[in-house]
Order: C-alpha cells, then sequence, then structure tokens
C-alpha cells in the first residue's frame, strides 16, 4: 500500500489509534476494534485490575492489534517513567503512549514534565509516543528529544470539543519530522475527517467510541471520517474564496478545450 | 438497505449528488462520478452546448446515474419556469433543481423569486428541489408549497467556505418534512461530514471535486465523509462537555459490571 | 461632529438604539436609555397595556429620544401593514421598524412576507427599517424598494448567540447605500463591537441589555462597544497574518528614519 | 475607584498595558500613549539603540506612564535572565516582562525555558510577569513558582488573529490567583473586549495600535474595547439560548409586576 502509515518505522494497516477505555463490555470493545479497522490499541497499565489484564490482553490479541500502554494516572515525570518500566513488563513492549498530566479535571498534559520524561524514556530505550499539547514549540522539542511521534490534544479527553485550535495543529504538522497523531477531543467523524485534513498522520479515539450511543457504528464512522479526511489532504482541496464561483463560468462562449465538460 | 435515502419517494443508493460542472475532461467526470457513487448527478440546460449535450448525457448514461437538470443562471422566477420546461423536453424529467440567482457575485438565491418559481413550477406538475439560502423560514415555505426537498446553502456556491452557518443548518433539518441536502460550500471531506451529522439527508458538491487538483481522489474522499458523517448521525455522538472525562475514570474502585472493560 | 448617524437624513447623536422590552421596571429602563446615549428607542404596539402607554411615552419623552415603533407580533404583510398605521396614529410618527416573523420558536423573518409589506409602507409614504435576515440579497431588495435601512439579525431575537454568519454581514455592508443596523442577537459587548467592525453603521439591542444581571451597567458596556467597533473601522486595522511579526522586527539595524521608535 | 486594577499590590489607572515597539515616530508613540490612557507600557532592553534609549523614557517619562521592560529577542532561560538583569540596571525597575522564545517564525514562548527563567527572576526578587502560551497548566505552574501575573497569548504577536481559542482563556482566568493579561495576538477593538468578557484583567497591545493606519484612533479603539469588555463582564451578561426569547413575551397577559416594563 502506498500510503501507509510508518511510526518509528513500523508499518500500520489504519490510520486510527483506538483508546480502549470506557466500554461497556469486553465484546462491545472486541466489535468496535474490528470495525474501526485499527492496527493499534491504547491500555492503560494503571487502570487494569491483574485479574483481568489477562482477559483483555487476549480479547485485543484475538483482534490482531498491536498494544501500546500508556502512563494514564501519572502526574510526574518519575511517576509516568516508573509506569513506563512496569507497562514494558508487563506487556512485552517497549512502546509507550506517555501522559503527564498536570490537573485532575482537565486531564492537561504538564508541558515541562512531560518534556523531561519524554527525554528519560527515550535514553532509557523506549519508543516514545507523547500526549501533548497543542504547542508547537513543545511538540518540536519533544521531536528533537527523539519522541517517535508528537500526540497533540485537540481538545480536552474525552470533552468531544474537537480541535478548538486548528492552527495550533497545523504549525505542528508543518514543522514535524515524526507523525503527528491527533489525540484526544475527537466527538464525531467530521471531527477526525478535518485533524487528517490538517495534515496529521493518524487519529487516536477512546471516549468518542466507546461512550457513543453505538460503539461500533461510531467505530466505522470514525474510520471513514479519517479516511475521507485522508484522501481530500492528498487529492488537493479547491481554496476558499470569498466570492462565489460558478462551477460553469463560461456560459455561452466558444470552448477552447473540446474535453473540457461545459455543464453543472 | 435499511438506510436509503428517498426523494419523492425515489430511491438512491448515496446520500451524495454530483454536479457535472469544471470538470477538465469528460473521462475525469466519468471517472470522478464513479468513484462517487453518486445515483444523480446535476446537468445545466443554459451551459451545455447543444451540440455537446448528447456526449454529456452519453457519458453520464453510461455511468448509471440519474440526470437532475438544474435552472443555473436564472435570475428570476419567470426565467427559472421557462428554463425548467426546456430541461423537462430536453431531458425527459420532470425532476428539476430549481435556481434562481439574486446576485452575479456571490450566486446567493432570490428569496421571493425562489418562491414564486417553486410554486409555479409544483403546480407545472415538476418534482422541485430548490437551492436555497440557509433561512429556516423560508425552508419551511418551500416544503410547504410541495418542494421534494429542500436544498440549503453551506457557503457561495464554488466558495469552498463550508458550512458558515451550522446553527441555520440544524433549525432546517429540525422542521424539515421533506430531505434536506447541502447545496454549495463545500470544499472538502470533513465539510460534507459535518453536513450530515447535523442531519442533512445529503449532500450535492460540484467544484469542490471537479476543480480538486485530484478529483477522483477527491470523489472518493468526500464519499467517505458524507458516509462517515451519516453513520456518525446515527450511532449518537458523546455530548461536548467542558472538562475532561478519563475513558476510565473508576480507577482503583471494585467493578460493578464484570464485562466493563477497565482499561484505556 | 463628523462621524454621525444619518437614517433618512436625520442625525442621531449615537449609533446605538435601544428596544425597552424586557426591563424589569420603568426606573431601570429609564436609566438605561441614559447611561447608553442612545438617541431612538423601539416600542411595541402590541405589546403595550394601552392605559400604560402613557406611562412610558412619558418616561421616554422624559430621556429625550426618538420613538421607532415596531410592529412585533405580526405574521403576515397584512398584519404589519395594519399595525404599522395604527402605530403611526398612537406614536405620531410614520417612522416604523418593519417586523414580519415567520416562526413562533426562532422569530426569524419571513423574507417574501417582510419584502411585500417594505414595499407597501414605502407606498404609504412610512419610513421603513425592516428586521430581516442576513441575507445579503434580501437586504438588497429591501433596500431597493426604498428601505430607509436594513437591520439584518445576527442571530435569533434574544439569543444572545452573538454573529453567527459574519460573512453575510459584511456582504451585506458591502453593496449598501442605506444604514445597516445588525439588529438581534447581540449579547454583550464585543458582539456590538464585531457588527461596527464589520461596517455595520449602527447595532439595536434590546434584551442584551434589558436582562443583564445589571441593566445599567451593560448599556455603558455595549455603548463602549459599539465606539470601539466603531473607531477600529475608522482607523484601519492590521491584516491578519498567519504568523508572527516582532512588533519591531529591525533589531540591530540602522535606523532608516530617525523618528521611527525602536523599541517594543 | 473600585474597579482597579492591581499588579503585585500596585495600582493602576487603566486595564490597557501598550507595547511601544512599531511606531512610525515618537510623536505618534506619545499620542497613542495618552490616547490609550494606559499606565504601563513595554520597553525592549535588546532593540532600543542606546543613544535613543533617552528620547524613549523621556518621552514616555513625560506621559506619565510606568515602563515595563521585556526581555523580547532571548530564546533561553539564561540569555532572559542576563537581559532582565541589564533592564534592572538600564530602566531602575525590578518589574519585567518575561519573554523567552521558541520559534524565530511564529515567535511563541518555549515552556519549559519559561518556567525555568521564572523561578530564576523570582528568586532573584523580580517582580516577573511571564508571555506564555494559552496552556492552563502552564499557567498554574507559572503562578505557582511566584509570578506576579500571567500573559497567555491570544495568538502568534503581531498576528491581529484575536484569540484562537477563547476556552483555554477561559480555563487559565478560573484558576487564577494572580492577574491574567491577554497578550498577543489582539487585531481590533472586538478582541480586547472578548479578553475582558472572557475574565482577563487586562489586556496588552502593540502592533494592533502601533501598526494600524490610525494609531491614535486605534488606540482609542482598543481602550474602549477594554472598557466595555471589563462591563460587560461584570454587568452579568445573557446566558446564550437556542431559540429566540421575545424581549417581551407576555403579550396579552396580566402584569404581575405593575412596573415592569411592557414593550419591547
Amino acid at each position: 500500500m502506498d500510503d501507509q502509515l510508518l511510526i518509528a518505522d513500523r508499518p500500520f494497516p489504519s490510520r486510527l489509534v483506538l483508546g480502549t477505555g470506557g466500554f461497556p463490555r469486553m465484546e462491545t470493545l472486541a466489535a468496535a476494534v474490528r470495525a474501526s479497522g485499527t492496527g493499534m490499541v491504547t491500555v492503560a497499565l494503571r487502570r487494569i485490575d491483574p485479574a483481568m489484564r489477562g482477559s483483555l490482553v487476549d480479547t485485543l490479541d484475538d483482534c490482531g492489534v498491536a498494544l501500546l500502554p500508556n502512563t494514564a494516572g501519572c502526574f510526574t515525570a518519575r511517576d509516568a517513567v516508573l509506569t513506563a518500566q512496569l507497562a514494558r513488563e508487563a506487556f512485552e513492549t517497549d512502546w509507550i503512549k506517555l501522559e503527564v498530566i498536570g490537573d485532575e479535571r482537565t486531564l492537561l498534559p504538564d508541558a515541562p514534565e512531560l518534556l523531561l520524561a519524554a527525554e528519560q524514556l527515550v535514553a532509557d530505550g523506549f519508543t516514545v509516543l507523547p500526549y501533548t499539547t497543542d504547542d508547537p514549540v513543545l511538540a518540536r522539542r519533544l521531536q528533537d528529544v527523539g519522541c517517535a511521534a508528537v500526540m497533540p490534544l485537540g481538545s480536552p479527553i474525552g470533552s468531544g470539543q474537537g480541535i478548538l485550535n486548528p492552527y495550533n495543529i497545523a504549525l505542528i504538522v508543518e514543522q514535524a519530522t515524526v507523525p503527528v497523531v491527533l489525540d484526544a477531543g475527537v466527538g464525531t467523524a467530521s471531527d477526525a475527517a478535518l485533524a487528517m485534513e490538517l495534515g496529521c498522520d493518524a487519529v487516536l479515539c477512546a471516549s468518542a467510541i466507546s461512550r457513543a450511543h453505538d460503539p461500533v457504528a461510531m467505530a466505522r464512522a470514525i474510520r471513514a471520517g479519517v479516511e475521507g479526511g485522508r484522501l481530500a489532504r492528498l487529492a488537493g482541496r479547491i481554496p476558499r474564496r470569498t466570492y462565489a464561483q460558478a462551477s460553469t463560468p463560461h456560459e455561452g462562449r466558444p470552448e477552447l478545450d473540446p474535453d473540457s465538460v461545459p455543464a453543472q
């Protein structure tokens, strides 16, 4: 396939990453994962009851998707690094979605702690995908310290507010040398499409799917949004114009190009 | 299929309608029509050189799509009614996309003339699909006089500005007893998805596809946008929240539902 | 004064027009009118208990403001014309704010009925100021039939949603040959400022002031917003840029103009 | 005055702070400072030709405003701290507007370096007002290390894009224990009014005034915007509603309150 997502040289069959939290039951999770077409899902070390970890991992293994452990619930670099190390053992992967939260109510990242943790985990051999604010300078610094991707938020986790500042996302994309994964805030298919049109390489969705009225249908919806947005980005959209442009403005005039199509 | 678009009791295989103007050549039009999956395309009586009408109609016939003639270029009710009657003969259909333009530069509709023309054409046996402003009262009056659908604009024709006033589109949908087709302004896949999420029944695209850098790829993109937006509308999106909601907020607490999935 | 509002050649001391409905008591209305600096207020013939009309008119007379009767509550051209005629007698003025409503829930105007009523009232010698949608074509037609101003809405009456479609307001201004008064939707000072920056000649506010927690303070707030927006329009704002522009980018370079100010 | 801005217990006569860069000539700067009513202006140590510093300082002294030196042009904490120390000597004040820039093209702040510099300057006895991103967590950390105010951006310096993410500004205000000064991005009066309505305590403007076509008129415009926005915040605006609310909905019903005003 000639438009494949690569993160740290690893190919993925889909530009949609799924979070596994919030699903009402395991069967729904499995069905949504399959409907989404995703190749990678996040799992939270902290939030999994060890007694249930097996059944979750088994379910996801059955789906044939890669696991990306995260450090959800960590509020300091130190805590995140420790959690990442435990996750490496528990899930047998050195890939980590790095979250260092700075506020309980908004779950927004803590920029300085995030950068610190990212540096330490890169040095410790991890493949680090940090959940970050939409700050273009921070995103560049994360990529400069060796992160394998940057994952800026559209709006707070679970808020469904979409992309509050598309300008910042576009700036992040413009300067990125690693994949940009829009993470957090997506509420529906058009949000996912917009992220891809802005140039993001992938989208991560959790609550938008798991808490939708019909999670499996929403997984298909957002999959289509991601695919449509990606196609549109590659297809080259028309510019925005202040005034109208008739689709065929040459009414009554002779056609210069015999193959041009004189109709709307 | 259980989610099929019906207009005037006629089923359509797709919720995307294509305009045929602006394509660089006939082959591209045909390929885009096929890629879009559409079942109906608009054609402009006025703008077609009669000598070429045959080749356009043949091409579209080969694609197996229904033709929807429009009254593009008409500035009065009288002119639009006459054009519709000519189109009925030329294309052998009593379906008409009614356009009565009020301004050359923006190609915005003229509300009073539009309503007048719609009344006359309905009385004359036409199946009338009017291109209208995003005014909810006008949309309701058009449906009240017997139009088979209403086609509010998102922004001016060919402007690619998307949906400037989603609130009005939502009001139109809320009160509609006929299908609502978002017409004009769509620039890219996310615009089409948003239209469907607002509750529109279909989307009409012309320039966004025909003038894209790669029209066939954009036809696929917008098709995915329409499908994603429709699925999302049916799936029931999460509400927008002011603050974050962790995808798994019950960390450390006993699970009430043994099947609920304790992970992100 | 060299930047005075003229409507139908009549000068006004302020670019803010006040609605008189919704005030908790007559004293508050009087205080808000004075704080606003307005020279004209609207009054609803229908809604005034005839027994109280005297006290309202007396209060407003004491404030020294012109009365602009409106046709609030009318749903047809016929009803609006009749109400205007009654208002002319009751208030002894041939100025009328024309409202023809098309929907009870949104109080949005009915475009065709509005145009019809406007034509009839102009023919009957009224100075007509129509409350209209934000449709640029309708606004032009209203001015073409002889209205003395056009009063497009920002959003529904009392909704406080501000200006939902600034693009349409800018189009209306661009082609206007009569004053444009933004009417309905203003919720706060920045909405009023934006209306003026878009080029409106004045702003009409009712609920934003009368239903604010402190109506008199809000009258002052919106007055400042109108004045600030007008000044900004005339001052010539900087263009929007994609990237930053340092306020003093010529650091370290010799000054070409000895009077230029080398500091931020 | 009972609504006075206090920063570090120091009262200011105005909620508008002015940048001094970009003015075409010294006389215009002086006139704009006076028209703005400001009590404090920023000056850039680096950008001032020492030979001209005297004339700038004299001009501003004549205007009776306090000087707030900034560290414009610094890209590391180390450089910013050094520049602040030089500024303290040059301008004889320990107040400093701290800028640590992370990107030349957007002039966006570098979050980790900014926090580091802030800590050091607070420890060194400075009254620190940091120019920061609109990240609520970073803003809280800056206040936690002892900054006297936080100055989040609306959009990049000189871009005139206004407030790209009002949600973040509202979050910053919600949790602030020090004054919040909206800094950067304001293009016109309505932007300044919106900042104040979101709850900011003051606004800093530079290019919006100095580069306007008429800087003195724009100083008055933005002054009015700030005042209007502040008044509106205190007055308590009406809520946004989905549907209309007639300013007098009790038409025809008996008045419960004899003083309520039965008119629009």
